[in-house]
């Protein structure tokens, strides 16, 4: 993707989030703050993104699918904090920064992560939203995004990985723990912007195998930098998962086998977009953006 | 509410979110088990029933309305398991039973929790509930259950809750607090019944000051149960608000004021049904009953 549409897209999304938490709030102070100091943390902003695009380049309203890209956003930032909590994994920090509960107590990010995947239906299904969508569009995005949260999408993947702690574990049930893990959330990003920019059912198909690809792509390359970044630039401690006896694509496969991958998943996840011609170009650009990144 | 029909929304309403609810699935066994142990756990069904009864009065499909009503139901049941978390209020039994982290771990339990949630917006926006009841109801009576649910609902009235404990507080704050923490939910049950039954705003306004009052009445009398009441009956220790020093109706208003209260609020919550004439019959019998109860 085009760096300048890039950034742009990034910078609308966060002014967009930060106007969709209330500001100022005598009672729910405390949380709110929580939910705006991990939302507003930064991050890639990899699904708001293919939300805005996908939707584009089907031809739809990109301003119109805003709420709709903030939600995906806001789901993906509630499971960090949870994910984090000391009776989960644990993590004191996060992007580099102390994670919520370090912050703001046990408590209060729990009920920031609720109030975050909560918000995120609050938004879709709004009066405004709806109107400007459409209820029938509306409610099938909302709907998309339910189904890939929940217990057989990103919960269920959130359980087999608690399941598989300590266990060693085939690449086999890594990739499909991923699938659900972060793959189904990503997934729903992509359905969620072709829902929402009209697509038909060959451009649906396409950006589906598009979305797998550079889904997994993602958590291989996630293991291949644990491996070779440095604290600094990841945010977080290198070499984390095999102190943490963690099965990761690199110790399963091997390191040459994991880039390899990376780079077959990510052709297949370009040539997948043919049928968009010009027009997936930036997302072509995203894709072999996101096998390079080097946080 | 006549007792049989009553009992036949229960049945109805259970047989629904065992049916929901996914049986068997060997990799998110875990929380699957630990969803429907607290989904099934009995209850009293109030939100449901409401959403279901407000929604035939105002002429609409009750078998239609079934998924809005598990929803509110689900997001109830999350809202208990969350509550219960070592984090929060810590309690170890609920409803007379082991509390859900304490039968299946924390880390199971809050995303049981977490699925619940999410549970509710797939089960109400599934393609199969929107055709049933058109994507206009859906993503209207949807959206109101994630207002009332987040940050200015339920969630708010939580933190409220936890900013409040250790201090002395105002009978009115101790409302307000209600009002988001049980009121919201109970509103926002009532508002979808109304929404999927096609009500007009005389009867949604009605509906809202009924709502309002049986919620309040409803706290209130959890607070003299606790008092009154005995553990058998009550599934919890007896007394453990004031041994707990939470400040309760009874402790700032006085045994007899808040009786007189629970009186008061169902009467004007029965006569706000009067443009509903003979139809509400079941819900004034429900009004009277929930300020009657024992338990």
């Amino acid at each position: 993707m085009n760096q300048n549409h890039l950034n742009e897209y990034v910078k609308l999304i966060e002014e967009q989030l930060c106007e969709f938490i209330p500001k100022e709030n005598v009672m729910q102070e405390d949380v709110i703050k929580a939910m705006r100091y991990s939302l507003l943390a930064g991050g890639k902003r990899i699904r708001p993104i293919l939300v805005l695009e996908f939707c584009r380049i089907c031809g739809g309203d990109v301003k119109a699918a805003m709420p709709f890209a903030c939600a995906v956003e806001m789901v993906h930032t509630y499971s960090l904090i949870h994910d984090d909590l000391p009776c989960m994994d644990n993590d004191d920090m996060r992007r580099g920064h102390p994670s919520n509960h370090k912050v703001f107590g046990e408590d209060i990010a729990l009920l920031a992560g609720d109030a975050l995947l909560t918000m995120a239906f609050d938004i879709m299904l709004s009066d405004e939203t709806v109107k400007q969508v459409g209820a029938q569009r509306a409610s099938k995005a909302a709907g998309i995004l339910a189904k890939a949260a929940g217990v057989h999408g990103m919960v269920g993947g959130q359980v087999i990985d608690l399941m598989s702690e300590g266990k060693s574990i085939s690449v086999e049930t890594l990739k499909q723990m991923d699938e659900y893990k972060t793959g189904a959330l990503i997934s729903a990003a992509v359905s969620m912007g072709c829902v929402l920019g009209g697509a038909d059912n060959v451009q649906i198909k396409a950006a589906e195998i598009y979305a797998r690809n550079i889904g997994l792509a993602f958590q291989i390359v996630d293991d291949i930098l644990d491996v070779v970044s440095n604290t600094e630039i990841l945010g977080k401690p290198v070499g984390s998962d095999s102190q943490n006896n963690k099965c990761t694509y690199v110790s399963l496969m091997g390191f040459d086998n994991a880039k390899n991958a990376v780079n077959k998943l990510t052709e297949e996840a370009v040539s997948a977009l043919d049928c968009f011609g010009e027009q997936a170009k930036c997302l072509i650009e995203f894709a072999e953006k996101l096998a390079s990144r080097k946080k």
